[in-house]
Formats: C-alpha cells, sequence, structure tokens
C-alpha cells in the first residue's frame, strides 16, 4: 500500500503547532524515535527517551515546548507533544472506508433496517427489527440480536455478539469477542437450588465508547446497565447487570464490575482491579490496579489496595506475620502497661 | 410485542402467597419499585428500599409477611419476597418458544443426530456423531464438535464452542463466547522446551447448569473435567483441566480456578477469586471476592484475604510497613526482653 | 474409534527407557493409575499417588529409576517418568490428519494464497492476500484479516480472530475465542475526552506457541507486540500493546500483562497475577498466582504478594490493624524511647 506523504507546514496548517526547520519536510507515518525511518516523524513525551533523540532516523520529530531546541531536526513544537503525537497519527492512519453493502452470506431477519451505506459482512446474523445507522460496519460473523439498534459510523470487529433489544450508540468501537447483553448473574435461592430471574433490562451504550477484545457487558435484571458517552473499556473486562459507567472514564484490561454499581464520570480504573457491587464511585476517582473497591468511594482521589510483591521467602515470613497481627498488637498493649507500671513504681 | 396480564389472583392460585387488596388488578412484568409504570408488579425485599414504597407507580407489591401492612397498594405477601418476585418474573417472562429445524446455512456432519425439535441457527457446525437432543437450541454461529453430546431443552447463544465428545446436560444455558473442552494446560518441560501433553479428558456438565458468556472450562488430561447439577457460573470463568465443581455452587465473573481442584456442592465464589489447583474445597464454603484460596478448606464457613483499600499516600505507608514486618516484630521482642530486664533490676 | 495397541518393547524403542517384566504387553492409550483400564499404561510421577500403584487395573507402567520395583506390573524405568509419560501420550495421540481444502462455504479474500495441503473450514473468512502455510488447519468461523501470514502445521480452533498484518508461526495451536490482534489501549486525553491513538504496530508470534481460549493479544501501537519461540499461554490472558513474552516462558490462566512490559525467557507466571506496564522482567523468573508485579524485576527468582487467606472474622481483624499499622509502628518508636528513659533512670 502506498502511503500519501504531507509536509510539515501542511500538518500544522490542520493540527497546529509551531514548525521549526524545514517546513517542508514530508511525512508519511508516525514512529517511536528508536525504530522510525526516513519519511516518519516520532515524538517525545517523556524525558525517558530524550536521548533517543540524538540517534533517531526520523525525518522530523513533535517536541514539547521545553524541548524545542533539543535538536536541530526538523520539528513541530507543542504544548502537549503526546496530544499533538495522537492527532497527527489519526490524520495520517484514517479508518479504511466503509464498503457499502450487504454480504450475500450473511442472514438478515424480516424487518431489519439497514442503512444503504452501511456494510454487513460475510456469516453476520440481524436479528428482526434490528436497525443499523450509517457507514456502520458489522464484520464477519457478528451476531446482533431482534431488535438491537447501533448508531451511526460504528465499527464491529468479527465475532461480536449483541443480544436482543440492546442500543449502541454512534461511533462505537467494539472488538471481537465482545459480548454485549448477555443475561445477568441473576437468582434466587430456593431450597437449596438456584431459580434462574429473568434478566429483561436491556444494555445501553452511548456515543463515541469503545469496547476491548473479549470485554462482555451483561443486560440488566430489570432496568438497564448503561454506559455513557466517551467510556473505554479495555480486553476482557466484565461489567454485571445494571452498572453504569459515567461519561469518559476509562478502564483497563480484565477488570471486574459487579452489579448495580454505579462509577462516576472521568475515572481511571487500572487493570485486574474489582469494585464490588451496589457500590458509588465519584467523578474523578483513580483506582490503582490489582485493587478491590470493597465499599463506596464519596471523594476525588486516588486509591490503592495491592500486597507488595518480594522474593518468596521474604513473603513467607511477613504473610506468617500478618496472620499474627492480632497477637503483635496485644503484645504492644501489654508492652504499654508494662512501661507504665516501670515507670510507676520508678517515680 | 403485546405482553399478557394476570390479575393477582391468578398469580397467587399458581405461585401461592396472601393477596391483600384489589386480587383483581392486572400485571403483566415485574420491575424496580423505582421504576415501574402501571401494569407493573415491583417488589420489596431489602429496607433499604422501603422509602420507594410510598412513590412507586406499581400496580401491586410483593411484601414480605412483617411489610404486609406497608403499603396500601394491592400486594401479595409471602415469607421470601425475592423468590416469590423470581417466579412471578419467571412466569411473566417464559422463553421464546423454540422454532424446530435446521437453518439451511448450518452444516452438519455426517452421523449426527439432531432432534426434529431441536434448533439449529445458522453458520452453525456441528460435528459427525454429535448428539442434540428435545428442544434444544443452538443459535447462530455455534461450532460443535464430533461426537458431543447435548441434552434437552439446552439453549446454546451465538457462536458458543463445545470441542468434540463433551457431554453436555439438560436444560443447559451456556452464553456467547463460552468454550467448553479445549485442551488443559498441560504440558512436561524436555530441556527447556515445553513438550505439549495431548488432553484426552472430556468435560461432562450435569443438569440445569448456566455458563456466563466468555467462561472457558477445559477439557481433562486424563480423565474428566465435571461440572455437578445445578451449578451457576458467571462470565470469564477460567475451569482449569480436571476440576470438579459440586452440585448447586455459584461462582462470580473473573473467577480462575486452577488444575485438578475439587469444590464442594452448594458453595459460593466471589467475583475475581482465585483457586489453586490440586485443592479440596468442602461443601458450603464461602470466598470473598478478589480471595485467593492457597490450600484446602476443610470447614464450611466464609473465608477471605484482601487487601483492604486506601487512599494511594496511606497504602504506600501501610506498604512500607508492611515489607518491615519482620523487623517490627524483631523490635517488640526486643522490647519484650528489655522490659523484662527492667522489671528484674527494679525488684 | 479403534485405537492402535503397541508393546512396551515398540514404545521403549522408539522413546527410550528401560523395560522391566514382559516387553510384549501391548497398551493404546495412557491413564492414570487410578482410572486405567486393561490395555493401559499409567505412570507415577508423584510420591502422593504410590498407594494407587497396588490398586491400579493399568495393564504397565511408567515409574522412576527409584521405584523401579515398586510394582510387579509390566513397566519402563526411566529417569524423568512425568516426561515420559507426556512422550507416550503424544505418540499414542497424534493430531487427527489434516483433509485439505477449502469449505465451499468459507470466504476467501482476493489474493490469498492458501497452501494446498491446508484445511479451511466452514464459514470462514480469510482476508485479502492473507497467506496460510502447508499442513495448518483453520476451523470453522475463524476470521483472518488482510494480510496475515500464518506458517505451517497450525491449527487455528473454531472462531479464532486475527486481525490483519499480524504475523503467526509455525506449529501455531490457538484455541476457541483467541483474538490477536486487537487495538492496544491507546488514548491520549483532549479536554475531558480521550482521543483514540491508532494502533498501527502489528503482533508477531513466532514458532511453537499456544494459545488458550479466549486469550486476547494486542497489536502494537507503533512498533509490534512480540511472542517468542516456544511460549505457552493459558486461557483468558491479557496480552496489551508492545508487549514482548520471552521464549519459553508459560504463563497460567486469566493473568493479565500491561503494555509495553519484556517478560523474559523461561518464566512461569503463575494464574491471575498482574504484570504493569514499561517493566522489564529478567529470564527464569517466577511469579506466583495472584500476584501483582509492580516494578520490574531484575534477577532471576521466585516472587510472591498474596493476601493471605483466613476465616472472615480473623481477616476482619487483620485488615484492621493492617490500616493501624503505621500507629502500631509509632507505638513500637514511643515505648523504645520510653525503655530507653526507664533504663537511663535506672542506672
Amino acid at each position: 500500500m502506498k502511503r500519501t506523504s504531507y509536509r510539515l507546514a501542511e500538518i500544522a496548517a490542520r493540527i497546529g503547532g509551531r514548525v521549526l526547520g524545514d517546513a517542508g519536510t514530508a511525512v508519511n507515518q508516525v514512529a517511536t524515535l528508536e525504530n522510525a525511518q526516513a519519511g516518519q516523524i516520532a515524538f517525545l513525551a517523556s524525558e525517558k527517551y530524550r536521548a533517543q533523540l540524538d540517534s533517531t532516523q526520523a525525518s522530523a520529530v513533535i517536541l514539547g515546548e521545553n524541548d524545542a531546541d533539543a535538536t536541530s531536526l526538523p520539528r513541530i513544537v507543542s504544548n502537549n507533544p503526546y496530544l499533538y503525537f495522537a492527532r497527527v497519527s489519526s490524520f495520517l492512519n484514517p479508518p479504511a472506508p466503509v464498503v457499502p453493502g450487504i454480504d450475500p452470506a450473511a442472514v438478515i431477519g424480516e424487518g431489519a433496517s439497514i442503512d444503504r451505506t452501511a456494510h454487513i459482512g460475510p456469516h453476520v446474523t440481524i436479528g428482526k427489527h434490528a436497525r443499523i445507522g450509517a457507514r456502520s460496519m458489522v464484520m464477519a460473523g457478528c451476531s446482533i440480536g431482534e431488535g438491537v439498534t447501533i448508531g451511526e459510523d460504528a465499527l464491529l470487529y468479527p465475532r461480536v455478539v449483541v443480544y436482543h433489544d440492546c442500543i449502541l450508540g454512534n461511533r462505537l468501537i467494539a472488538h471481537s469477542g465482545v459480548v454485549v447483553g448477555a443475561d445477568g448473574f441473576g437468582m434466587a435461592m430456593d431450597e437449596g437450588c438456584w431459580l434462574k430471574i429473568p434478566q429483561i433490562g436491556r444494555v445501553v451504550i452511548g456515543d463515541d465508547v469503545e469496547i476491548g477484545a473479549n470485554t462482555t457487558i451483561d443486560r440488566g435484571a430489570l432496568d438497564d446497565t448503561i454506559i455513557e458517552d466517551g467510556v473505554k473499556l479495555d480486553n476482557q473486562i466484565q461489567v454485571a447487570h445494571n452498572v453504569r459507567i459515567g461519561a469518559h472514564t476509562a478502564i483497563a484490561g480484565c477488570v471486574g464490575i459487579a452489579g448495580s454499581t454505579t462509577i462516576g464520570q472521568h475515572c481511571r480504573i487500572g487493570g485486574s482491579a474489582g469494585i464490588l457491587g451496589h457500590l458509588q464511585i465519584a467523578d474523578h476517582v483513580e483506582i490503582s490496579s490489582f485493587t478491590l473497591v470493597g465499599k463506596s468511594i464519596k471523594e476525588a482521589g486516588s486509591y490503592t489496595g495491592i500486597f507488595p510483591i518480594s522474593e518468596n521467602g521474604e513473603w513467607r515470613k511477613i504473610a506468617v506475620h500478618l496472620r499474627n497481627l492480632d497477637e503483635l498488637a496485644k503484645k504492644i498493649k501489654i508492652l504499654q502497661l508494662d512501661v507504665e507500671g516501670l515507670r510507676r513504681r520508678q517515680t
């Protein structure tokens, strides 16, 4: 594939920033400082990589204001070089154009309404009365249930499953293996056996949401599970029934969120964290990776609960002391009384 | 879809319970107290929601004996209102009828035996000599291996994969992305390289089991992996080879169970918990979310091992002390000796 | 299916080892000591199962040198009975022969190059210019993206997805639900909203790699994500963008590895462990299950960080003390000063 090149002047005209050096330098792709080749533009967003500036083969570099003179290469200076790089990369790597049409090996249910600019791939099934919006792309082997609504400019990679009646917004990106709208884990105990409770809510997903590979979002038990606008979910996340995730919250891989919990807006949840059910998490909360949230969090801030890693033998000692912490605390109390007694007798 | 309405008297006649107020009140769906509309029946199963009883728009309510007079709305009184609600919901939301037949876009292997009341969806593959029982529904894109047996009234949502020779019981529900019978993680070290050990056992699943989206259950290495009757597995659970899960045990999302472990009956395992291999867990054991079970549990009871969450700075302090716990314990020992010494000299 | 039997003499001629007892004894399958039947060969690799040697119905047994005389059954003696068993099992359970050909219900993109000895199953899609090597088997419903290269003798179970341009080596085994090459979780914050960064790297996988069911490996952001030769990944593992996993490293189920981390060769990572991003893990490192690696590990060795499990009430006490550890440490310091003061006054 032949790539289109753009001069730095053209890039700055579109995206902003200040060009230093030869503004006629042409680039056609972004790259890391370390691996860039001629014709590519790299970026320096962290001091850690500064040494690579001298050895890079990039034709141009994106730099912060403080680093404006750190190289003699042609460069674009921006006050947020990482964001600037993201914009350049989006500009140089536009999404593939959507080829309209329905593959003959797709199976379309009665009454389904598929925009004529949408693309439906091979081995897709679209349920009765489902609606697929303009320029949306449903790739090979997806299964879209009855009555599902998918907005405009959505991109469903191969083998996404959406159960009946769920609503997905505009510009959704759902990666392969995503399952939206499976039954929540709802049941009542009936004399030693579990009685399944029908899950009659839906999943409702806002605009500009991205969902990573093999992530699952369960439908609500009675009311809906809700993912607000701009939420970004990484791979292998489990979102249980009746969870609500606030706008622009980002959640890293392997997180599990139990039922009926509400997460605020602009939160960041680290990988493999867990959040128990029926909790309220405020806006602008950061949860570290591998941390269990066991109670509601009412104030913005950063929260952690991780057992520190040690060499095995060291850990074993710590674990034993941890188990004996109550005894240790008692010993301290006794010592305090003893010392008090000694002091009294001394005076 | 037009919903069928039932009078409270009809419901009580089928399910039991005592009607107070107008027994002719008709309802067609269950709902939460908060979001119920006219024509719906809500329930009060927790004191937490009691205030909603006054403002609910529900036409009727399910209540416990103690709350029998907590509202003047038409109501059904039961000694277990949550279970009662579950039964009403099951009654009002029966499963969709199975449409018998094999989709022309399915591929059926030689010698496969599919009951004529079963439903096989588009893009399904059924392996040679597989057997699908009466009224079972295998939805779009499932892949059923050679020699697999699926019982009666099973429901496999789109894109379930069952590897060869596995046996699945009656009334199974398997959600999308489930993989039953993939190879267990078995290998032997051979001069720095891993030699794969063929996994020749099967997965054998009892009756009335439900398996959540993207959950994986590996086949046995030599003997079988076994899931007993009535087990309920949530989403994204990993069950390794040769695990046995006892009847009516419920396991929440994202749990990992390592090889050859046996879990008893009527256990409850919280989300994101882990269970090491070759362990025995007794019946009626509860494991908290996010807890690692590192040794066998011989007695019924509730077990936990979670690092408590704190604000980041607080956590950092705790973590440092935790790493120094051995030193701390030594300091206490020295203090004890010192105090003993002081006391001896004082007397 | 009729199984082929082999005499112990034949097995030892192929695989090595010393036969004791009747070398004409024929076996056709491996089994555990406990469940072996006549015609099967069992093995003793752990003292734990020694008692089963007396009651086994196996026709022959594989034993270590020290146990050579522990039974009078026909037996093969080896200095590594577990590895020997693995070899016998591989010999008795060869992979099913690959049936060459492309299923008529597969959809093959323009310019794709499929070796004539390869097998492409029903409902598979192969993207433009993809290449499938000799004797490779792509089972039902897999989706292979544009420009993907798959080596020789690879086995992709049903419903594997490989995104465009990824490179997969020889003898790869990828289980159902695997997703290779989905976008990494890369974005820049732009005035409260997330701007997606195109993920233009690939996934490059070496030879002799196995990937468990529903495991996901993200493509690189700029450079590639790399899985070296002989790596074994269990089920439901998440490998983020630009991770590199060294040769012959084995990773158990449910592990999450964050972006740009490099894991050495010959490492072993326990189930449900987590590894933060941008770290370096040395060769020959072992990480325990359920442990978070939060910093680089520079030396070979075994590392752990697990909160020990306790009965609930016990845990609650420990957790409270843990939260008060700073206070406890302060009390000890005061005690030390007090004791010092007392001692000074005493002398």
